[in-house]
């Protein structure tokens, strides 16, 4: 149990990608992006498992002094990042990657399988602005990308600036 | 209210796509599969709306005496199609996705947006056999492809050809 | 798998009541209710599992000639009841509960524990009528039943009285 | 967008009751039960309204320094009570009522109506410890007091007592 509060809403930002199988370029720009969120004043939002992608933006958003959230399939949060602030234990399996993203304000997805594509079509699905960081969807998004809801990013750095460009200077929650 | 049961457990086929964009051609395709799953005795699983792939391949299953089941977003069944023999209401919004494939015994995919293409993911994320047919989802997936979890089908009747060949023979369940 | 469907749209009655720890003079009722539900042309709808009042109205619907759907808590069917037709998995533990009772015309509640109070609760929040068969839920529920959502039978016939005359005439679904 | 974090892994007590119907009385309880929670640095969470127990409890724990959750039921967070820091969006309606009890580490209910019942009998199907403040469930959930998983408090003061007599001192998450 541990200290200093003083929050009421942030800005939401969803970080999607690889558990398990996340290759280390991967973790380290997972890393990068969050402590750049952090330092913006922003939480962080993942899947919430001490693994790949997950265990690396979360602790890189902790790094960064941020606070970070993660919503657990399971129904107990034994499996937990230690870089967790806020578990949420949903104990929906999968279906669980819908709430993940309607919960983000926006949502960067690194390299993944399938359960990183689910993320971004729910995103996309539901009008939520997606940002592709080093991932390559082959195309099959494209008709999002026309539209403006899905962009790419070459580095964290541009994600956060997509972000402050593109998305807080439209976002009409406070 | 209307007659004549005698079922226990059939095989069950999930069938998704667009829903109000899907074109004709598609919709075509979607009824002829829904005929042909009804008339091997299986049935037929889908979003429930009265619209695109999903009213297709409802009416094409009842027009082959099969039985229809819809798995609706709202938390009324409003919007049910008139193909549907049985609505199940979740109130979940695209969350009902997860369920839409984790409840059929393989998923037939055929062409459709982001909320298709979630299908696709939840149902290969949890080791659930998907057919594409007619839908090009441009290598994203091609992982799957390789182990087998993903097929492509050029017909309606090669989907059935593929079921009972490489799924129904391996079918563990009764 | 097997044969004769010709269905479009029953009326679903909703089932609930304890699992495992059922005792056999409700379990005895649950059947009986089970069976009239199938005379009536209805469809059943329950939690799936092979126990307690899940297992016996099932097993009622199948020997009445009836539609039973199961709604399964777990991510697969391994754990559904033999006489369910239907197999609805959810993958999302008890918060299928909420799906079970939308999902339902009516509710029928027999003896059970926390599970089944949290049904009739998620029922009556959502202005879905509820008859407590043999359950006496202690006053907790009065306010419910002074608007005339929750009713009391004493006999599976009179809950099917009930669903005729007060639910079945008012009923706008088609 | 705002300051100072430094959280990891707090005790989340999770706190229900009514919305708009709560009596002053029940809100004034909430209230200082909330700026109690926060002042032993645990978290709150509740169903993110800005009504009732909900707005009276998160308004109490900000005003004591803490940090609240809130798990709203519709898929956007416009009807969040501003006194929530995290809100967390699911689309599931009262589906969400489980994600609710089980996210939490301990659950207290204030008086309310059937969707408070709901999430008193989710958390004891679920095996959380649930307090009672000035809310008599006629009996109802008695084998859960036999049992010790059901306990009664007299003031918020008690419910603290309560919970750091009984349940910090044997829980083992970290």
């Amino acid at each position: 149990m541990s200290g200093q509060v003083k929050l009421i809403r942030k800005f939401i930002v969803g970080v999607m990608g690889s558990g398990d199988s996340a290759p280390p370029a991967d973790c380290s720009l997972a890393y990068r992006l969050g402590v750049l969120i952090a330092r913006e004043g922003w939480a962080l939002l993942n899947g919430g498992r001490a693994s790949g992608i997950m265990e690396a933006s979360a602790r890189g958003a902790k790094d960064g002094g941020g606070l970070t959230i993660g919503i657990l399939p399971e129904k107990d949060s034994y499996k937990v990042s230690r870089y967790i602030d806020i578990p949420i234990v949903t104990g929906m399996g999968d279906a669980r990657n819908y709430i993940n993203v309607v919960s983000s304000d926006v949502v960067v997805a690194l390299p993944g399988k399938a359960g990183t594509i689910s993320e971004i079509a729910l995103a996309l699905k539901n009008s939520k602005k997606v940002i592709l960081l080093n991932f390559d969807t082959q195309g099959l998004f494209d008709t999002y990308k026309e539209i403006g809801l899905l962009q790419i990013a070459g580095s964290p750095e541009e994600v956060v600036r997509i972000i402050k460009k593109e998305i807080l200077k439209i976002q009409t929650r406070p």
